[in-house]
């Protein structure tokens, strides 16, 4: 049996045996590996560094007093720098899987799946993987790009391993106290009393004043460091505040200001510490740059370099058309950047070709997250010469008044050496000009092929790059080789470091990894011998056919439709589609659906499997990539399964055992924010706000019952240990235990409803004591922020308000029985809650909260593509979302209403003419003029539709088009008497009046361009 | 090249090998790899724990911003922990120096030298040593004995290897920054920065205010942990504790009350969490107890184990005598500890020979650290029967009137198996019984020689003893083996765990280290054959010999006389002497001497050598155990005496480039104790204090200036680097820089008297500048203490005032010039000065300073073997012990005149007869007698003797005796006239009053007795 201690020795000897260094653990307590200052001070700055560590990782978060099978508080890392990155990291880290753990890599299922790594705390970022073995992550591999907000140059790789994870793994145990520790020794044995112990310190009895004492005294430790110009010990106390920190949040102990305050502060330090030390190496001169470090070798033949083949004799080359291959073969794209690359691959070649003079057929690009494989069917060896004119002087210009040629016509000529009598007269943008006859000489396809590969691999970008050891090149991931070939030649491409070649690499684990390429035309043929399946299109079709089949065969079915997303993930996260159905504890199906599915999509690429009836059955399908041991891959799969889903269900056990009141009791220990209370103070206030706003409304008696009761409980699952775990699910999770504890369904519903809308474009609330449960939430939010002048700015909205306005804005348009509530009544409510709890709130910080909200209604209805004129239409409406969106619906309704858009032209027109603050009412005495009193008959007869919506309106209103136009062509509405104009203004004025409020009559013309 | 990291990774192997456990060091600062969990909690309870693993160790005071060759505030520790003890420690040691290290431990000199480990601060202790590699500490080897107050049970060692030690050794550098640490890359470039900025915070940086709250902080959150009963995160907040404490004391803001505080604190913290640590393990019922440990087999032939050899056949003894041979093999003993052991040998076999009827030759018992050796010559085979009596009822109970046997005789007869007629009378203590004759059969010699060993091996005792994995000895050191023969049959000696045979142990590194001893009578030629010298009397001549014959080689000589106790010390510490000269730069010499020798014998037991004049030359003799690479070993010895230099050196030429003034200026940073202020303060005060007594004294102009200046100066000194590091210098150092920097030599001279005497018996000052400083410096400590009710009591004296009045005592004794000055003045001046500061000091406190330092002034004239009467007599001068001291002296001078006894018995009777109170004045008209007239004309010419030496006065006052006896036998001088007898009354006292003043002449009866 491998023990943990025997992995961590081999582990360390195959990185000393290949140029490692070896240090020990940071000795202050560090979140990772990479915060040792082995890692973080020294990717910075160009001296190489290889060393290797293990790296006990404390989390206080993570504590589970032991008893849960795959946290802890602390847990091992190995981490390993290789800076610069050695240009076959991937195969490196493959060989240590083998050697150190002794992983059968042709048996298991081993991925490489993005996961791009950020550290904002550091400044840092880098794009790699999580390394999977059978869907467990075993290692984080990063190429990393930034630290402390510097570029690093060159660029180091870590691999992270986590021991704990790959060696129950490798043992086949089911808990973390189970692993062999040593020899006789068990893990638990070690470790069990510690997990327990710290946890009890990390969730319980750390005490809070002392660990934030402790933080400030950190922090100001580390800047006195800092400004003395010392960065190594100002880095112990980085990461001394970072573990306070830590320990403060674990006993729930950081509001959300703090959180953004203190994570600005170690940010700033930790960049400030990090550039330092760069200054400081500097000044050093750099000590480490005396000597390059050599290559590492690979050891096995898990990835054998590639020979240099580039050197075809060219001498007879044919003549006629061949096929050309290009493969660029890189490290594992992430999915969507492998559907991006085939199409960019494409444009680059169809472009490139319509440039060139070459003949050619088909253009093919297919692609793996390993590889993109074009081929251009029938190439031709050569461009036809090719006749242009080059332009010379205006022929004006060119002869004298003698015709003959002037100086600048023979300069001209001299410099195209040629005759002047050569010259040729021609048309250039419709002016005459003298010109020579140039014949551009058609070029090999060697050379346009090269010039044209070079530009597509040069040309591939993602939406996030990163630069490796390769001088020039940046892409999502590090292209590693190429082959390109035209017929059987080898294409001579250089680009930067790469040379393109004829031989390829299948699966990394074939028994010869390393395959030549006899021809062009047996490029995809010979990789799709090998088992790869290059085209997207064919791979997708497999991984639906398997998963359809594997389900079938426990008389379940994969929802391929609803599953279409993940369907194209796990599409481009293989070469080779292998399904493999696996299958997870009966008993966890009583934990919620969307915890389940949650875990299978999101976390482990799994497709669910449901019976006829559309509910979840205890299966999933994975998809392998290649061939592997079935049965160890399933088992590895379930295995990681089990472990998430024992996770949840013991946040879920536990939570059900704590009284819906002592979870609500336990967010009183959240803090909010400093000046505004607790989480328990926010829930009281959104209570209260929905139970005035409530009262604006009318509720029936159930409603009102409902809303008492959820008001009472609201956020009360902000305690629970599966949402501090997972916070997506908070509401889902409160509707959940509530419906267990008893609660009635409604009261359930609305402590689901009210974290509606999560995201844009999320379901709204659908019940009245939901809604106002949500809307309040959503004041509560925005009124206390604009209190306390937090209000966004730029990029940042840490709390995240915007999406608060849009929230009540879909809420208010989605209700139509919310319609009379108003944004600026909401937040004035929250705000006289927030006063009476001692918050100052002054006037304009409501008037900015409210033009903050309708501003953001406005942005959205933009963003729909409603149009500019519309949305300026209803703005008056803006405080009232739900009328203004029925506003907006009316128009709709109308709008190809013949009688319409004549009735719109006519308001319009009496509201350019009638000032503003005109009363709507008129002596009729005045009117005696016979146009203005057939208008005076009508508008008599006009019902008042100012309460009422545009279509209710616009049939009576459309009666009043004529006689308007009769009255504005006879009638002089600025009469010199005044009494006849006020009257005459009085009419016109009463007509607006009795069209429906709210609408801007000027501003609705694009409501008329049908 | 074996470098640093291929070492680590070595000595892990070896050590998984044997079955430790490999963890990783711990994550939060440690001073040493005992304070990681893994040892300090593990080593407690019974549960069996075998670990190794490398420890970083903070030592913040041995920050030398990485510019002294050896000093590290980060150095590697690699501890490892065998519980319980295996039986074979030393070789498993040893075998790991030549396996991880490729020592070739033939070619080196490795010694186990005492060095007694104890941690009060863990409430911990260990016997053990610190093993030598050819004179350099390189591993402390212990077996704990206690931690956090608790016996061990079982037994741990610990072996902790000083990484940087060995390997600067092992590669021949001479500076740690230039080993190799990695292929390729040098410690220096690892650490180098590290050691320089770690360095500046210790030293420089660190916030002391921020440190103090932090401390506070951890300590506070350690107890509240220990309340909560969680041992583990406790112990971190003791060893944060720790570290911030040591942080302050390298910045030097640790008080002497502080650091008392402290230390109680932390310590009271680490006994409560190793105790709670013992508690929580025993609820979780010890389950690691769950298997014993393997024996860990040695695996080369350092040390085999012996056969069971006790098995000889005993069928055909020989009956004439033979010799008997014992040796006891020990782990190396103390020095100290062998002479001991041999005298408890040749005790035992004495005594218990004398007890036994074994007639026997000579008794020799010789002994090295390893081994006592103990021969009998020509000890009888058998002992011959002897004839007793045993007691029976007295005769007259024995028989009745009729002469029969009673019923008590017949039982008695009965009970011994004899016919009431074969009793015999016979006297037993005085009184006459019956008795009964009985045969006690002799002895066989193993039967008796086995009883007498096994004495002599549970005997075994020193002063401190200890316990190893044997279930009932207890010892100084393991005893591992025993040889015991009687001629050539191996006695039969069971003494627990122990079993006697006939194979002994050689030297480690012979080639055969197992040798087998014929018969009693080789052993010692056997032993000695192999080189071992076993009689210290002759391992002493020889170190003598070899030391004066190689300092010869250099014209130099060695001080045996001078150097008597290192000799002695050095011939216990080698079983073979093997003396090899080494030298060192000469640019040493230009140091201090007192430094250079201290570190030569108190740190490396090296023989100084002189030249014809006395001064030290570049040389010294070490004495390695046996036969070695001369070479190998001096240049190692040499490389260790170079480091301790270089670090002398360092300090030395750093403190010359501080000018004096600012050196003074630092002691502001050292507090003294919060109360009293700084230890600028304090020596503030000691100046004034000294000017006051000057000014009683009436100093001349040039001791004015020198005590000017002086105390100007004083103890700047103690913010001297040379000082910080060795205290012991302090005054020694002051004397050096002031004369360096230009200070008259009587200053510089005052400064190093002012800290004299250090120690009983040591120097005083010798100038009255001097002297004035250093009593001022003790008035003021015992001042002050008493002041703040600080004095001693019981065994507890943390500011050594026992020593500062002994030292006030020997100053004024000692300087006659100084005779006029009184304690109580002294304290005075003190007191006065300390309430100029705003101390309170009341006068009782005055009052018992005075009596503490009087009461210490009998106690050493006790000590000193004065006679009790003598120190009465003498008492009422205890105040000026300079005069109590003449007074003393004069009574030695005149003690033996003829004159002197009848004078003062004259003298003692007028004291016995004359009330006190009575005035010394008289009407001389009163006298009438002619006695008292003849009398009172000799008292007229007396001359007044009150302010003289008894010397002076004996003369005189001897004329009195004649006429006194007279006096006494004519006149009553109790006359009922109360005038005559006021006047007889009057006479007498005029007579005392005149004698000298101070003398308890009543006391005075022990002087008499010549």
């Amino acid at each position: 049996m491998l023990t943990v201690q025997d992995a961590l020795i081999r582990l360390q000897k195959f990185w000393t045996d290949r140029g490692c260094m070896v240090v020990q653990p940071f000795n202050t307590e560090v979140g990772a590996g990479t915060m040792n200052p082995a890692t973080v001070m020294r990717v910075l700055g160009p001296e190489p560094w290889r060393v290797a560590y293990a790296e006990p990782s404390v989390r206080p978060d993570d504590s589970r007093y032991g008893e849960n099978p795959n946290r802890l508080q602390t847990h091992t890392q190995f981490q390993v720098i290789l800076k610069p990155e050695p240009g076959n990291p991937q195969e490196l880290y493959l060989e240590s899987l083998r050697e150190a753990f002794e992983i059968d890599l042709e048996a298991h299922d081993v991925r490489f799946v993005e996961d791009n790594w950020a550290q904002p705390a550091i400044g840092a970022w880098g794009l790699g993987w999580e390394v999977w073995l059978d869907g467990m992550e075993v290692t984080q591999f990063t190429y990393m790009q930034q630290v402390s907000g510097l570029n690093l140059e060159p660029v180091s790789v870590e691999l992270t391993y986590g021991i704990e994870r790959i060696m129950m793994a490798q043992q086949g145990v089911t808990h973390f106290k189970d692993m062999q520790y040593a020899p006789g020794i068990t893990y638990g044995e070690v470790f069990g009393q510690v997990e327990y112990e710290m946890s009890r310190y990390y969730l319980d009895d750390a005490d809070v004043g002392a660990n934030q004492d402790l933080f400030e005294h950190y922090t100001t430790e580390a800047q006195r460091l800092i400004d003395a110009r010392l960065p190594v010990p100002a880095w112990t106390y980085v990461l001394k505040s970072s573990h306070a920190f830590n320990v403060l949040d674990s006993r729930g102990a950081i509001s959300t200001t703090e959180r953004a305050k203190s994570f600005s502060l170690m940010r700033r330090l930790a960049r400030d510490v990090g550039r330092l030390w760069v200054e400081r190496r500097a000044e050093l001169d750099f000590p480490l740059m005396k000597s390059e470090p050599a290559k590492i070798q690979v050891g096995s033949a898990v990835l054998p370099p590639r020979p240099d083949e580039a050197d075809d004799d060219h001498a007879a080359l044919p003549t006629d058309a061949q096929d050309l291959a290009l493969e660029v073969g890189v490290e594992e794209l992430p999915p969507h950047v492998v559907v991006q690359a085939i199409e960019q691959v494409r444009t680059a070649l169809v472009d490139g070709l319509a440039g060139a003079r070459l003949t050619h057929g088909d253009i093919e690009v297919v692609g793996t997250p390993r590889r993109i494989v074009a081929t251009v069917r029938d190439l031709s060896a050569h461009e036809p010469d090719a006749q242009t004119l080059r332009k010379g002087p205006k022929v004006e210009a060119a002869f004298d008044a003698d015709g003959n040629p002037t100086k600048a016509c023979q300069g001209f000529a001299r410099g195209q050496k040629v005759d002047p009598a050569d010259l040729v007269r021609a048309q250039f943008d419709g002016a005459e000009h003298v010109a020579v006859r140039v014949t551009q000489e058609g070029r090999g396809v060697l050379e346009v092929a090269s010039e044209l590969i070079s530009g597509v691999v040069t040309g591939l970008r993602a939406d996030k790059n990163m630069r490796w050891s390769d001088p020039k090149l940046t892409y999502s991931r590090p292209i590693r080789w190429l082959v390109a070939l035209w017929g059987e030649i080898v294409v001579p491409v250089e680009v930067s470091s790469l040379r393109a070649g004829r031989t390829t690499y299948v699966h990394r684990t074939a028994a010869a990894p390393l395959v030549g390429v006899a021809a062009a035309r047996d490029m995809r043929n010979t990789l799709e011998t090998h088992g790869l399946v290059l085209d997207p299109a064919v791979r997708r079709e497999q991984v639906v056919e398997q998963a359809t089949a594997l389900a079938a065969t426990v008389d379940g079915s994969v929802d391929v439709e609803g599953e279409s997303a993940l369907v194209d993930e796990i599409t481009n996260l293989v070469e080779q589609p292998h399904g493999i159905l696996g299958s997870f504890g009966p008993k966890y199906l009583e934990l919620p659906e969307q915890i389940l599915t949650t875990v299978m999509r999101k976390h482990q690429r799994y497709l669910p499997v449901r019976d006829a009836s559309g509910a979840l059955m205890p299966y999933f399908v994975t998809m392998a990539n290649g061939d592997c041991d079935d049965d160890l891959v399933r088992a590895g799969n379930e295995s990681v399964l089990r472990a998430r889903y024992e996770d949840a269900a013991f946040f879920y056990d536990a939570d059900l055992k704590v009284p819906l009141a002592d979870l609500r009791a336990g967010i009183s220990r959240l803090t909010f924010e400093d000046r505004l209370g607790s989480m328990a103070d926010r829930a009281d206030r959104i209570r209260d706000v929905a139970t005035t706003l409530a009262g604006d409304l009318g509720l029936d008696g159930d409603e009102k019952a409902t809303l008492a009761r959820a008001g009472e409980l609201a956020k009360f699952d902000l305690s629970s240990q599966m949402v501090v775990e997972l916070s997506s699910l908070a509401g889902t999770m409160a509707r959940e235990y509530a419906a267990r504890a008893g609660e009635p369904k409604p009261v359930a519903q609305a402590l689901w409803e009210m974290e509606l809308p999560r995201q844009a474009g999320d379901a709204v609330p659908e019940s009245r004591p939901g809604a106002l449960l949500a809307l309040a939430d959503r004041f509560d939010l925005l009124m206390a922020m604009f209190a306390l002048g937090a209000k966004p700015t730029g990029s940042s909205d840490p709390f995240a308000l915007r999406r608060a306005a849009l929230g009540v804005v879909s809420i208010l348009r989605a209700q139509p029985t919310l319609a009379s509530l108003t944004v600026d009544r909401g937040l004035e409510a929250a705000a006289d809650r927030l006063r009476q709890q001692g918050v100052e709130v002054k006037d304009d910080a409501v008037e900015s909260a409210t033009e903050f909200v309708t501003g953001r209604f406005g942005q959205a209805l933009r963003d729909e593509g409603v149009a500019v004129g519309l949305v300026s239409a209803v703005q008056s409406l803006a405080t009232a979302p739900g009328q203004a969106e029925q506003a907006l619906a009316d128009i709709d309704t109308v709008r190809r209403r013949d009688d319409f858009a004549p009735t719109v032209e006519a308001v319009q027109r009496i509201t350019r003419i009638v000032p503003a603050g005109t009363p709507g009412s008129y002596d009729a005495g005045r009117l005696t003029e016979p146009a203005e009193v057939a208008l005076h008959e009508k508008v008599a007869v006009l019902p008042d539709h100012a309460a009422d919506g545009i279509p209710a309106w616009v049939g009576d209103a459309s009666q009043l088009v004529a006689p308007l136009t009769v009255f504005f062509d006879d009638v002089l509405v600025m009469a010199e008497d005044t009494d006849v104009r006020a009257a005459r203004l009085g009419l016109l004025q009463t007509i607006v009046d009795r069209a429906p409020a709210g609408i801007d009559w000027k501003a609705l013309d694009s409501a008329l361009a049908v």
